[in-house]
């Protein structure tokens, strides 16, 4: 109905596009992508997308501008070689939290990023926990909001969440977290930080909910430079709880993520694998869970006009 | 630089329009706004709007629908009649709730609502106080996102703030409320609602943080029949607040909300008069703070090119 | 080739829904509409419509404006829900009489609506007897434009018509009336209303044409509350015609019509049931005629790819 | 306010914008319009229009589709050239006739020629007497829609109105008709042209209303190859009108409409100079009136900003 | 897939669609195009198009500007026909020579031909060696640009190319010629012609590379008038080139090109059938190629969804 | 008339951004740029844009992809911040040589990038000597495209052109070329490289035209790495030519660049500024010529609605 089902793959993250088409049992289809000398990409196709169902996998990833302006290019070469539909398939969403204007004279970025996707030429738009569920409504075009709630929580269980609380690690994710606590009946606990008028150091001063003697599980949809989780796995510490487990849909981990993390209190963390993450940023307190089976079926009910709201979970 | 300033009221909340005029020191413009028999509307501006920087007001009061159509036709005209420049100010934005996809095939309807604003020809936005943030993003046109924040805690001032705690009536208004709880230097709470899986019923569990021998301030963006608050208001007497006062931006105060607050425990609610509130639905309990001068402001400011960025607050 | 046919219906005329599904042969699809206690409107499709060939059957009811408003939201709900093809079908076309300019700084309404649908995005618009022809111009989408012509003749034939005359109540219906007049066979009388420049007093002065002693069949697009067409009836009663039966497309009867009509010197009034008559408007002297098996084979004609030339009238 | 005033003429009929542009005391501005050998039309500005106010006088005047791509060129030009404001002024809009799809699979062209003109890149429309109002739905770019009706009745009340009678040539232009009938204080006839089904040969059957012994004046919107109106003007004779003066706005003046004018029983044929009427074509029978002062006032008001609802008609 | 193949002609070269259907099977599609005697074009087409794979053929041919209205209008009402895809076939596209701004205040009229092309409705363009390969950018639907380079080669080889030279008539075309060369194994000449600073006379001063003796194989992309061709014929044969055969893909042969080129040292002009060449333009010194397998086959792979990038040559 | 000028300068160049303002008298504006650890830009304008004539100056230099995300962000907050007119500086345009389809499946990525440009919210572009004029055409906006022949004529003049011959470093650069040749009176020459079938080795056979015992003067549009301007000059040399010097406008510089020219044949390389060229990248063989004056007086015209034409040259 919608055409023959065509995968392919940018540069970003092609370890997850093998993983999503070994579930599909369709091959990643042949495109050339090359960078010149000056800088400039081309993106040609090696086989024929003429009325094709073209799905383009490209999650933000380092470089992150260059990946970025790459899924356009792609997509522009997939509409004017008359795709029959293509959808971006982005499981972690460029400039997903720069998603409102809290300061004069900004750009709403992740709003930007969406128009630019949808003048390249894309007619849907496939992701993974946006940092805001508002952002689908930046869409013109149909969007399927993947969450990776289930995924994270079946790790979850998988430690022993007896005693357990779910944190979050400010006021602002405390809607999410509530929905992990509520899956695993915990408790919430949410951290309060301050900053006092006069500086920009940190000055967290609360936490709200009872964490002492608890083994602390904190949710949150992504871990970028790792500064805000070691910040709350240390003031969880000081204040009791017995054990920090971290639990991040997108695993950022940029600048020296892997390093703080090691030498911090977290015991443990889990993201999924949106994002790439290179053998050197991996470590045994790391543990990667995968989302390439839900992106699967996903694609394979899309092409095949089955509806997917059955694959969703809530958060 | 914008041609003369004209500020044109629609019928659903007059009251404000004059009380915005007299700030700004500008008559309401002459405008027909007629219904047929078989409830058509008919609009007619009835002085010269040719290369005028145009402002019509019209907030979402009741009857919504109504009046929504109603700003979209006043927006056609004036874009028709050749307006130099034309703001829609909705300081309550319709369907502001909805502004996410939480389940299967339903409308993002704030971001239509958005999309049909531009269509009819609007060039910018004046608004207050969205459910969240991020449908700043909804617009491709300039919006000017005025914030109530100063005006409602001014008001909380005027109570007696000692031993108070801010509450936050549910987790997702926790970054809100943790804001509210910053400028007034106060502890912050929040309400973990919880519903078992198989009954719709309601089952709050939990308070998250203390309320016990305090003053309990709680902060919204809205208060529509008034149910979750007054749910709220009794959690929190039942477990020892000594007095509840509620602070909403919008006071929709829709059903029968006025019977249901006099005989609630809520001491006090603050609204402010972005929504209009006839005078059957006023009473004792109810205090209406006046957003009039902020946005007489922006319109000036706006008229006149200078930056309103001096006027926004943060919440 | 267009995906599986899927008819919904909104809440503006579940009972012409119902009566076209019953003649396609296809059950009405299910889908939940309600209205929150602050009036807005939640549609939430409660059946897949992924890659469906959808209609949407709205036309404007009362309430007019929260009628268009649910369309909208009905068509962008659909949209976003990734249907294949959309059509709205809006048997009586919401301000369809509002499609010119005729004063200063008002809005082409009609115009306005055509593009708030196409905005929330309808891919098509399936319509009956528009106002003006020229009311297709208004979209930028295929408009399928049908015409009760047929319907009312064969109604007009089940009378008698010998010593008959068609009647235009006005100048601006003259040609609509001329061509049923063709089709009847039966000579053209025009009413030609004047109102005095310093009054607003319908002053009524002539008849063009013969109806002296005839019996008068007049034919207009709709009739709202009735107050014109009694006009002309008065007028022709007066000027000696025997008797008034009048035909119109589309029954609004606002206001108190069914009254008015009743007391009237109008022998009988024939409407058909693009718009919902409510068992309390219905009298002895109105019948209905269905235009549901015309709009059934419009639907399944179209999902068929099929032509629908052939379904054409010519008024 | 909309920058420096600047007309530019097409060649379509540059004597009209030598007229208007004497009623405005500017001096058309310079424009080189060349066709090369291969036909293309070639348009270069010969002075800045950087940021000015710019009208361009293009009607719809033979040869019809080179002088409508000759003012898509000139408005895309000034465009790219900076243009402020660009207006495109149309006093006889190119295919204005179609207007509706009254069979299958044709095109409404008026409104292709409306999307085009914007397409172009035209900021406002100026044009005069539509064939039907409603055509100024068509456009999203605000619509200056004169209307030669003064111009019209003053020409008609030249001539003696005593014992006249205004006649619609056709059911369609009754509405318009009466206008002029209710202007001139004269009663009103309808020609209702029927042809009979089996064959294509007019069947003239009737008029309605009284023209014996009266002075007959046809009103229509325009003249092409003056078929229909000397059709009506025949009929008129044999029915015992004793003169027969025609006005119509848009002197077309196609094929041999002169000669078959010269010779027919019409007195007088009243048109305006929106089309460019050549030196063979004039004739003792025909009487030219201006439109170039109310074209003239329009473009000062619009330039200035200030209303031109003072300056419209009612037809 | 894409629905049945449907091929209509306009009225430019309606030669070329009958070859072109010859070679697919598939019988020209019934449409009735007329001009009023106002010049107004009429499209109606006499078959369904619902749902249907629709290809108009019509290429820049004289009437230009007729035609190109003619093309708007079908695409137009094939679009309002519900057509399921649309692709506007312009062997020769109009304005293609109007590519740049190399002047100030023109336009760039071949973009604009794009723009109106797609306002008007059209899925997809596919054309024949546009003037420079960059018009392809001008649209933002799928372009099938096809080239005829190998069709003139092997006409060219037809001919002796011993001793042969290519000749770019001028610098600009020096990148195409350079292609032709490499494929016919020859050298490469190019002539510079010059005009002095203060005289439009042309001062053509030089020949790069050698041509005396040599075979002088001209390849151009289009003949109009003639004159450029003649004047580098002429500089050839003073040069001492042997003989001169030119090779142009468009044959617009415009003005009195067939009497200059007969009379000319030109031996023979090779064009292709693009252009509708009426009877009385032919002659001994022209020969006709067809292009008609070429856009048939391209046809019909794309009906089918097949790739048709094997068809492509590389000028 | 369009609002106070402001310069803001993106990282791209700010030197050329100095050099600019400096022409023009106005200070660069205040705008903060930072990277998150993310690698996520964000923009932040630390004054008013309300109403502002803006000027975005961001020319495409390394990192390319990282730049043009920036400018678009840039765009975008300005737009959003409700700037007056915004205008994207790109001296040197990105993705400037991806300008045609000539492989099938790939992007032409300039017009790519042009769109995206407009999406985001710009209102003019001024750019400088684009690979092709046809770019231009890429662009729904006007587009001010500056040459820099006069500079690097103006700059080769400085030279000795005795006995010197301009050379087009390969077919497609011939008309570029040769309009240098005319303004410096000099003979042209142009190398016509070809590689053989079944080889992907440079394999240049011939020059066309005299190069033994003159000066060569090697014009291009842009030096990336510079390979083939090595190749060209290394042939040159080979040929007998007794100097090389080449002018480039857009100094790319990529890669070893300059280490290969350091030791090349080549005498000297002329480029201009509008490419940012660190100070490790310099040396004695380069010359750089600035384009700041040129750029300050568009911009200065431009806001003050002069006419810029007379900034034009020809090349």
């Amino acid at each position: 109905m919608f055409g023959e089902l065509k995968i392919f793959s940018g540069r970003a993250n092609p370890e997850l596009t093998k993983a999503i088409c070994a579930t599909t049992g369709v091959m990643p289809g042949a495109v050339d992508i090359m960078k010149f000398s000056n800088e400039n990409i081309k993106v040609a196709f090696k086989e024929s997308v003429r009325g094709k169902d073209v799905y383009l996998i490209q999650p933000s990833c380092a470089p992150v501008n260059e990946g970025l302006m790459e899924l356009l290019i792609m997509i522009n070469a997939a509409k004017h070689a008359s795709a029959g539909r293509i959808t971006a398939v982005t499981p972690y969403f460029p400039y997903v939290r720069s998603d409102k204007k809290d300061e004069p004279r900004i750009a709403i970025t992740a709003k930007l990023v969406a128009d630019l996707i949808q003048t390249a030429g894309a007619d849907r738009i496939m992701t993974m926990n946006l940092h805001s569920a508002q952002i689908q409504g930046f869409f013109d075009i149909p969007c399927d909001h993947l969450l990776a709630g289930k995924i994270l929580c079946d790790a979850a269980t998988r430690f022993d969440t007896t005693n357990g609380v779910v944190v979050a690690p400010d006021a602002g994710s405390a809607k999410h977290a509530g929905h992990y606590a509520r899956r695993l009946n915990l408790p919430l606990a949410i951290l309060d930080k301050r900053r006092s008028d006069d500086s920009e150091a940190p000055s967290m001063e609360n936490i709200i909910g009872e964490v002492e003697g608890k083994k602390a599980f904190i949710f949150d949809d992504e871990v970028a430079s790792g500064g805000s989780l070691i910040e709350a796995a240390e003031m969880l510490e000081k204040k009791g709880a017995t054990e920090i487990i971290a639990f991040c849909v997108h695993g950022v981990l940029s600048g020296n993520a892997r390093e703080r993390i090691e030498q911090s209190c977290i015991k443990k963390l889990v993201v999924t694998d949106t994002v790439c993450i290179p053998q050197e940023k991996r470590h045994e307190k790391l543990e990667i869970v995968s989302v390439a089976e839900l992106f699967g079926k996903a694609i394979t009910y899309t092409n095949a006009g089955r509806s997917i709201s059955g694959l969703y979970s809530k958060y």
